[in-house]
């Protein structure tokens, strides 16, 4: 699967995720008031003006992205209808032919993994039947649990070339209350790092493997000396634009080949009607807005690689 | 919402929390068959069997215990079917008087998390209204991200009476991988279950706080370490039975009050019927097995209280 994200990285030169995390507040009110007016002021017409809102960015953004990264909690708030909107997401996406990460930073004791590794990446045996549930083509996983809370989820990559990006290190400002502390003289992340190395290491798809990091942007010489660490795992950074990392943050998160990094923006791109620089676009032409917010921030990481 | 556990544990003298995890293998074949004769071999199939297979469990052991905890993913693996039954039971079990603590052990960055705390334990305004997605009364948290991603599920916990328990040891055999690692001199997940309590100290119900820890019965050591690093914190203590926890290991978790700890048992409970023990009950009287094996995990740990 993570060859299949490096050949349309190559292809749109754009290692670039959408992240597609409506907020409510984000959503245009001719949409909103459109889908409440049918629906009522429930969760059902919260979903359908997050579907509206979702269909329209895609439909901008497809040809210039490898792939999009829906953040489950967004749609987990709106309930059953919410998470409805995800997978109808995920379906239109893949439809579209992007590569589908699902951010759901899923992780338990074995056989609870194993049922998380089966509701997104894999499909569940019903008498004779293979049934498939969310189905998204990456998961992100959350590594506290040790190897055999992600195993499951590695086992599901192999037998289904699916990935995931474990969580390594994140972009939040308290992410090094517990990451960065050192444990043999080196902080956490990169003892989970090592792990990561080893899971992925039966995992290869081309000269990378299928398991793949969460990296933050925000942190960029920690990015660089997990680059070092890791030379084959793909990272996936967040925290670029509305949390505060720049283009030359990134530049330690790729290899000397140009790739080994796509990076995520979620509100800069899929809210940039809101700022000042795309206002000319106005509320009605928001995903013109996050079209020319996409175009810029391809410029953007161009210009440091 | 803590002091409302805590006065269900001592009306029934049960300090027990059944793990609603349905593996589709646990239902007798009569549901199963019934399920999938009306919907097909079809996710909707298998989760009408597990609504089924639930309420009869839920109906034959409700007076006796205090609480419920559903394991999300098991439904979740049913996508938007199982996700619908996870709704519905956590909904049945409440209008049957019982604390449902949803196992979701989500955790993200602080905007994300304020996302899942409305998923499970809050409200989100939809135009003038405010709608309940899962609406559980505690949560399980993943602390991977730190205070920033905590917050949030302490903030709701706060404003709607409700509770959380953050992972602090895990019961499952790769914990110690990342949990034991020293910090300073001391094991990691010491570190959080100072977090842990420091959380929680703007959260007190009574003489417990409503910011609660997952503790492994399987480290009965490490919990008798908790246990006083924590007094007011309540231990959510998974790995009785299945994982191999005994009732002697669980006694380091409690405090002096006989309190301070609920302990969870699934398939020891929910797939009773298929041990030897409880053989004579058969697959259709499954549920009386369910509650014959309450009957049995209260005695066992009365008997070290």
């Amino acid at each position: 699967m993570i060859q299949k994200l490096i050949e349309k990285i190559q292809k749109t030169k754009a290692p670039i995720c959408v992240g597609l995390d409506p907020m409510l507040g984000f959503i245009p009110d001719h949409i909103r008031n459109r889908s409440m007016k049918e629906l009522g002021q429930t969760l059902e017409g919260a979903a359908d003006a997050i579907w509206h809102f979702n269909k329209e960015i895609v439909d901008h953004t497809f040809d210039l992205v490898p792939s999009v990264k829906p953040q489950i909690a967004m749609y987990e708030q709106f309930g059953i209808p919410g998470l409805k909107v995800y997978e109808q997401t995920v379906r239109y996406c893949q439809e579209k032919g992007l590569v589908v990460i699902g951010d759901a930073k899923r992780g338990d004791i074995g056989s609870t993994s194993a049922a998380y590794a089966t509701a997104h990446l894999g499909s569940v045996k019903v008498g004779d039947s293979l049934c498939r549930a969310f189905d998204t083509d990456f998961l992100t996983v959350n590594p506290y649990l040790g190897t055999d809370g992600v195993k499951p989820f590695v086992d599901v990559c192999r037998t289904e070339d699916k990935g995931i990006f474990v969580l390594v290190k994140t972009s939040n400002p308290s992410s090094g209350e517990f990451q960065d502390r050192l444990i043999d003289g080196r902080p956490l992340y990169e003892h989970v790092a090592e792990k990561v190395v080893e899971w992925g290491s039966d995992c290869m798809d081309g000269s990378y493997s299928n398991v793949g990091a969460v990296v933050g942007a925000t942190y960029p010489e920690m990015g660089a000396v997990l680059r070092r660490l890791m030379p084959h795992t793909y990272f996936l950074v967040p925290g670029y634009g509305a949390q505060g990392g720049t283009a030359q943050d990134l530049k330690a998160c790729f290899n000397e080949d140009g790739l080994g990094a796509v990076v995520n923006s979620s509100r800069g791109i899929i809210a940039a009607y809101r700022q000042e620089k795309y206002a000319k676009f106005g509320p009605e032409h928001f995903a013109e807005a996050s079209r020319q917010a996409v175009l810029d921030m391809k410029a953007d990481i161009g210009s440091v690689l």
